[in-house]
């Protein structure tokens, strides 16, 4: 069933669908007053047809005759989660995109945005005027936090609970397609941030329609949903048509599927080989390319296997594991998850194979960790240095650029731009944005303000942070998390910014670093255990290029292959504020060499 | 670590898991008394060595100093499971089994016993006494139901809570040596089985020595195993080196997992995985044949695909659709899962494919249920037409036979051992035992015996079965449930007998029955949905039997592709106590043919 308010020619279908209930009434409140009855369909649906609807009109679904209710699947909500549901003319916004063709998701360079704190406006609209910024920066492929309709106004977007809507603060429907049709514009894909595994705990009224959630299982954030229970096809449809929707009346090229590994189905159709065989199918009609991609904490391979090796086939996924080899080894942390990681190998092995932990016992979870996969492509991976997590979750909201030196996070840049997988960079990350990324939220039900609040206390107690935790209510919080631009105008921003856009350059004009296939490269770590060496070649060239880890001068020896290579990059050049390179122009045979602390630098062979 | 008591030449080395406790000591109390301090080993393991020690010594643990318990890796509970656990020789039996080479899982005719009621002894021994009547029948597997030790004398066996103890009441480590090293004398394989979802709720010590437990999940009988959480790699170890235990030091040819659907692992490392991984790893080494099979409630083929297309690569499972389709067919019953089953195509299609419910939406479950199954091998499904759930779990415990009448046995029969899947029996099944298969326990907590008879009662609730649910914990309930063998001795109880043999026999005669590829057998599922026909070849002949599931005489008209075919079995002839056979003996072409109500006739090219 086609759930949701379809308006069709003043014609306008409503469908829901609850299962228990004896009587469902439509109840269109604005701008004129009418209850309609609603059918009762197949498999737990109601229906109704209302003529002379129009785009605009509110309404609430009357349940058993006394309860009035938002609808589960409405479009827009823009008196907030409380308030009445309005109908959306799917088919009226202008579309400028036909001639968009998509990005191959192997070429995507992604910048995650979080809508509310991109811009002082915190609006689809105003971010969209930084479109250039991301294009002159060479982005391609944006991604954009949770917009579901979620309580308040501030919010990170993973307490939606309106799957279908759009955020009303930031533009509802209307300011999300100009978003998605100018990026397209400029050759810029979208991909979509969709929570599939709880809803946020204020304004869900799911509860009240049917059995959306299982007591089954757990997840960190609330009851989990129900995806292998009774009548949980629907509850699998109600998600397979939101993933779907997203991408047919928003124009969106991806989504990124938030921590699947709280979507628990034991039953032999996993929602996610649900979800990716429908998505997939739906579009493969409409000559469309659409993916979608993963969140998972599980390093298990299964997710972006194809369906032949019993996987879900999902096109990519999160790799965490690159972030926290990488993190700790700049930082030093070793706190949390950090435990498990801290060595310069384990980037190394990142690097080469997506995962690191591919089965081996973790210290921090107690138990093994992963499985192999190490013959995936490494396309189907997506690393970053920073994301809205590793910032956020830490108590001061802290960029990596509060916790390292200048040359530091030059190398971070390099290490997840050049690598073969998919790079992926959390907006103001290039500039070194001086703001944090703190939590916040923007509540109304007091104890439930409190509850997080205190929550949020605890999740820290057993780090040895210094400072307070802040106040994830207050508008302060949000407002010191918007990004400030100003200091992108102060040299080492602004050089750091240059530094990024070099390496995105690089990286899209030799097709080396452009997915290569696994037996086209090869990671090296020295001895020292503090130098990577990334080695790429095509059918005419080769290439390579170090990272130094280490906060000294490493001298490293390197044996090389090819008569001669000539360098491409050096992040110690005084143009990207080094101290000046004492790297050789030229590189032949056997030679060693010395990298300043932190050092990057790129070679490839003289054509 | 090798958990359990040790023995290698009077030395005996005790190892157990408590990652969590400060203290541990050993208590030898028979036949002396000595305090051994435990030390503690890597990962939460404890270990002792202690000289002196012969089989039959009696300890226990000493927790903190202040409890003591059994081991919770205990060879043997000599005095029931809140006894002390005692040292066990594995060395010592005489085993004259070394040129026993095992059957082929595609080759295994199941007999599936309960050692407690086989014989009016209920022993090893006794069970053992009774081969040479299997054999006879033609049976070259037997199953027998879980041995490990459970509380009381009276139990079906999955209320075990020392997974390497045998049940003392049975006979003990020796006495299920003697009978499965007299099954292979005999040339009969035995497969244990063994439950791994969760312990029983009377003399589990496990909690106090570790985290075995989750809350994270429920299963049906209580408390999930921690298969997925911190911890989990001891307590998969536990399980993994159980497996291999009795395998190993008890000569079994497979094991039966039982119900594995409440076996909870969201890990990359799914338990079954690492289990058939493991076992099968350790006996290819020893040049051992072992086999792996699992029942499950999911029809997930995930379970028995190999590792290259993402499964766990069990090697068979039970598949509860062929009874399903088979039961309701013949029953007419409608009731609780059989509501998603009664028709005849069903039948045709568990015996084409396995699963009947390949992703169709069940109306029992409400929900979809199942995945694709139809590309593996028959001899991956094990299939029945009664078993100790789909007798016991009745609350009278009426075998098939109670239900129909002897023509339609006699169709269930045929249907079960002609199947391209691997046939099962129940005991008492082959000769229409008149004795039910109840469910019994012996606990010895009071509360626990109310709530298991208040749960038995509440469990048929919403059945329209009459009568009164007999006491679980009754002796009568058990001594009800024995195998009577007197009937027997009554005509059509020995005739149903000798057609059992006499079909067992053509199966293992003609190769067409014997685990055809897929190709070479095709079924039909006639017009008018009663009669069933299948197909099957081999390089020079052809052969087809028919199964009518009408209790009228139908007419079929068959289109024979070879020339001639010659009957070899007719259950209406008389020597099958039928009426007298109204089929030809020779068939050729296109022929119109009548079939008797539920009859069963097998033809071949002649040669």
């Amino acid at each position: 069933m086609n759930i949701g308010a379809y308006l069709n020619n003043k014609k306008c279908e409503f469908c829901l669908w609850a299962p228990f209930l004896n009587k469902v009434e439509l109840n269109i409140i604005s701008p004129w007053e009418k209850i309609v009855p609603m059918g009762r369909q197949e498999g737990g649906y109601w229906q109704a047809e209302v003529e002379g609807v129009s785009e605009g009109v509110r309404y609430l679904y009357i349940l058993e005759g006394k309860t009035s209710r938002p609808d589960p699947a409405s479009f827009y909500q823009p008196e907030g989660v409380h308030g009445p549901s309005c109908v959306i003319n799917h088919n009226s916004f202008d579309w400028t995109d036909s001639r968009w063709e998509g990005i191959d998701s192997k070429d995507m360079i992604i910048y995650e945005a979080h809508t509310g704190t991109f811009t002082p406006e915190g609006t689809f609209v105003s971010l969209a005027e930084r479109l250039d910024y991301l294009k002159d920066l060479g982005i391609n492929t944006l991604e954009i936090m949770p917009v579901a309709q979620f309580p308040g106004e501030r919010n990170w977007g993973y307490d939606g609970v309106y799957p279908f809507a759009v955020q009303h603060s930031y533009g509802g429907p209307d300011g999300l397609k100009s978003l998605v049709n100018a990026c397209h514009s400029k050759n810029i894909a979208v991909i979509l941030d969709v929570v599939y595994n709880h809803l946020g705990p204020e304004g869900n009224y799911l509860r009240d329609y049917g059995p959306y959630f299982t007591d089954k299982y757990k997840t960190f954030w609330g009851q989990a949903l129900n995806f292998d229970g009774a009548y949980s096809d629907a509850v699998k449809d109600y998600f397979v048509r939101n993933a779907i929707y997203w991408l047919e009346n928003y124009h969106f090229d991806a989504l990124r599927l938030d921590a699947v590994h709280s979507i628990f189905d034991m039953s032999a159709q996993h929602f996610l080989k649900v979800l990716s065989h429908r998505v997939k199918d739906f579009f493969r009609e409409k000559k469309r390319r659409v993916y979608l991609i993963a969140e998972s904490d599980l390093n298990d391979s299964r997710i972006i296997r194809s369906c032949e090796q019993g996987g879900f086939a999902i096109d990519a996924q999160w790799c965490d594991d690159f972030h926290h080899a990488l993190f700790s080894s700049l930082t030093g942390e070793r706190e949390g998850y950090y435990a498990d990681f801290g060595n310069v190998g384990q980037i190394a092995s990142s690097i080469e194979n997506g995962f690191v932990y591919e089965g081996q016992y973790s210290v921090y979870r107690k138990r093994s960790q992963g499985n192999f996969c190490r013959d995936i492509s490494p396309s189907k991976f997506i690393v970053f240095s920073q994301n809205h997590d590793q910032i956020g979750n830490r108590m001061l909201g802290e960029r990596l650029s509060k916790l390292v030196d200048f040359r530091a996070l030059k190398t971070a840049a390099a290490a997840v731009i050049l690598s073969p997988h998919i790079p992926l960079l959390f907006m103001g990350e290039e500039y070194a944005e001086d703001s944090p990324f703190l939590y916040f939220i923007d509540h109304h039900d007091r104890d439930l303000i409190e509850a997080v609040r205190r929550g949020r206390k605890e999740e820290f107690k057993s780090f040895n942070w210094k400072g307070e935790v802040p106040d994830p209510q207050s508008k302060d919080t949000f407002a010191k998390s918007r990004l400030k631009w100003q200091c992108l105008h102060k040299d080492h921003h602004r050089i750091l910014r240059d530094f990024y856009k070099e390496l995105i350059n690089l990286r899209k004009s030799c097709d080396f670093f452009k997915n290569p296939r696994k037996e086209l490269f090869s990671v090296t770590c020295f001895d020292s255990e503090k130098v990577i060496m990334v080695c790429l070649k095509n059918t005419e060239n080769s290439a390579f290029y170090l990272l130094n880890f280490s906060d000294r001068t490493e001298g490293i020896k390197l044996h090389l292959e090819e008569s001669s290579y000539s360098k491409l990059l050096d992040s110690s050049d005084k143009i990207w504020a080094g101290r000046g390179s004492g790297l050789p122009a030229l590189l032949k045979g056997n030679e060693q060499i010395f990298l300043e602390a932190f050092n990057v630098a790129v070679y490839k062979t003289e054509v």
